[in-house]
Parts: C-alpha cells; structure tokens; sequence
C-alpha cells in the first residue's frame, strides 16, 4: 500500500469506559483506517469493557465485585456525562439510533474489518482479573512497551 | 510567516465539557498560537459548550432534555473536580478571579484573535441536536476527517 | 546516547488526579524512559497531587477548602471509577499488590531516576496556592510555553 512506502500510523490508548468516549476512539481509529493508515488501539483498566465478549467475572471475591461494577462488553457502557441510573444511556442511545449514528458494536466490527489492531493492556487484565478468553476474537495482549514502540512513529497518539 | 516555510500544526479534540479541562485546552491552544503554530481546535460532545452563544435548546423532548442537562455557554461550565452543586464553579471562579487568571471567555476570544481555527463536530450537533448559528461567529463545521488530516501533519495532537 | 543524535522525546501533561489515570502516565513515562526516550510530565491542576509532598494546605481559607478536598501526596489518590466512599481505593490497592502491581509512590521514584523530568504547572500551583516547597525534591516550575516547546519535538504527546 502506499506506493511501495510504510503506511502512516495513528495509536491510541483508551483507558475510559465511558460510551461517548470509547465510540469517540472507534470513530477516530475508523477514520485514521479510511485514510490508510495503520491503527493500534490499546486497551487498558476501563477500556477493556469495549472489546470483551459480553459477561465479565473475576475469579476471586474482589474480582467478581469489580466484575460487578465493572460489567463488561458493548451493551453495558454508559455515557460519561448523563449516567444517571440507566436513563443516560437509555437516552443517549435512542438519539443516537434516531439520528442514524453507528452503534458502538458496529464500530467495533467495522474497526477490525479496516485492519484496525486490538490490543489488550496485559497488566491491567491481570489486575482485573481479566482472561484472554474473555476478549472479542482478534484481540492480542501487549505491555506497555507495545504501546511506546507504535506511539514513537506514529503521526498521532490520543490518550482517550 | 516563519521565512517561506508552511507553520507547525497542532491538532486538539475537545469532547470534555469540565471547566478546567476546556480552560487548559484553550490555554494549550493560545501557548501553541503564540509559538506560530496553526492550531486546530476540534469540539465534540460535551466540549461544543464552550464555543456556543448560550443557551443551548434541542427540538425534540430528547434533544431538550439534554439541553436542559446541557446548558451551553462558558459560563455554564463547572471544573471536573469539585462541582458540588455549583459551589465548585463559584469558589474555582473565585479563586481564579483573586489569582488573575484569564476567564475562559476571554481565552475563548483571544484563540480567534490569534488565528485559532474551531471546529464543532457535525455528527455531535446532529446527536445533540445543536444548529450552526447556536456557536458563537467563526466556528466551522467539520467530520472526523477534518480531525484526521489536521492531527497527520501536526506537530502534537491532544485529546482532552 | 544512541550514537551522537539527540535522544527521542516524549511529553505528556498530567491534569487528572484520579489514580489510575495518574499511574497510566507514570507508567507510560517510565515505559518510554525505558526506550532511551527524555520525557517531560507536566503537571496541572489536580495531577499535582502526585508529585506532592503529602499535605496540601492553601494558605487562604478557599485555599484550605480546596486542599481539604484535594488533599496531596500519592496516598489520596483514587482510581476514577470506583471511589466510593474510599472503598474504591482500598480495594485497588489490595488488587495491585495482590497482583504485583508497582505502587505509585514506586513509579514516582523510578520516573525521577531514570531522568524523567517533573514539571509543575505555575498557573495551576497560583490558582490551588501550593508552593514550591509543597513539591518532592526535583520538580521543577514551568508554563504553558515549557510544555508546548517540549511537545513541538516530541515523538509524542498525550493529555492525561
């Protein structure tokens, strides 16, 4: 690609567990993708609920209670700003839905198709009491050295 | 300027609504105007507070539901800390007023003396349902592209 | 270092005090630190807290109010998501050192040894009213322009 030259490269990291904040990373990593670049999102604590598969249970009593608070996958990611008990997310969604706007699964898969790499924050899964198993397929685990060595040629690195 | 060559670029995505945070945005921006960099100023979500005229209402139920919990203008705007029912914008306000500090109204204007370039996210306004003539004069409307292009040739670009 | 040319940087400003946050861009620097690479953190606003001494107390009483609610020192730092009542904190700590995980206070101490330069935000310790002194040895006072000229040849740059 590129006319025999390395691709331009965009990384992000995406601590935050909040939708409109996760959604605001996919939809930039989608768009740096369609200008044919080579996209790294790395996943770390919060982050993480984005690209797992749906039910999040740490093995240990501490892990199951930040399981609890912590619930992963898509569905159950809350804007940051209106959470209030469910209704924020109830709201936020249907404007979303009303005016078109992709919804986060969508992006997601969209993500992947483009090529965009997924890349979970080993140390926080371990934290977390997070599995490999526990990701959407297509995930690799990294360190934070991973991340450094993308973000040092990289055009563009977000901290999200 | 700068003998010929075309100016640094710095890139800045503002999705955060909080006082503090669209405060430093500004003053990053200014900084990096005053250094003859060409700064783009990208607003999403939350962030679109801080160039609107005021008052922000949405057509629909939804969309003034949300302005209701989303009153545009810099001066609805609380720090991310301590907004304990609005004593945390009064005593931050305070404080800031004592030590000098430049109002965000004043940075906010400063930034278009100086050449600094706003755009609002259209598929935020369309979310949120926020017009065009609801930002204050000079602000353009802009995709993820805009974004993209600006942050591949910039110097640094932020997420705040 | 690396053969005669001037070592690649890193920049990244600190604003949050939520500790999780606060430890990512530790670990970050560090992480990049290890890659021969000269970072600057620069601090502001509640990412302060990190590189204090322990107690903050403003001198004026909105100062006092603001140190009471943003007491200092790495000991009083809460993840983001979970701080309930203090239990938040209290059970990632335990998760951490459960799981090996370096103490802030450690990665501090690793940044200031492996060169990683601390920079505190005048405006910010103005409008909070911390001083110099309040700071561990080895933190240096800077402004908006310290940040930007750093950023302007940084491989990259993140807003945490």
């Amino acid at each position: 690609m590129n006319d025999g030259t390395t691709p331009d490269k965009a990384s992000l990291i995406v601590m935050s567990g909040d939708m409109d904040k996760v959604m605001g990373a996919f939809i930039i990593a989608n768009g740096a993708a369609a200008f044919d670049m080579k996209v790294t999102m790395f996943f770390t604590f919060w982050g993480l609920k984005a690209i797992q598969k749906g039910n999040l249970t740490g093995k240990s009593v501490m892990g199951k209670m930040m399981g609890c608070m912590n619930r992963g996958g898509v569905e159950a990611i809350g804007p940051s700003r209106l959470n209030m008990g469910g209704m924020g997310r109830w709201m936020f969604k249907k404007m979303m839905k009303k005016h078109n706007v992709t919804p986060l699964a969508t992006l997601v898969k969209q993500a992947q198709e483009q090529g965009v790499r997924l890349v979970a924050c080993e140390m926080s899964c371990n934290v977390m009491e997070i599995d490999k198993s526990d990701f959407i397929d297509g995930v690799e685990m990294g360190g934070v050295a991973t991340f450094i060595s993308e973000a040092m040629d990289s055009k563009f690195s977000l901290f999200i």
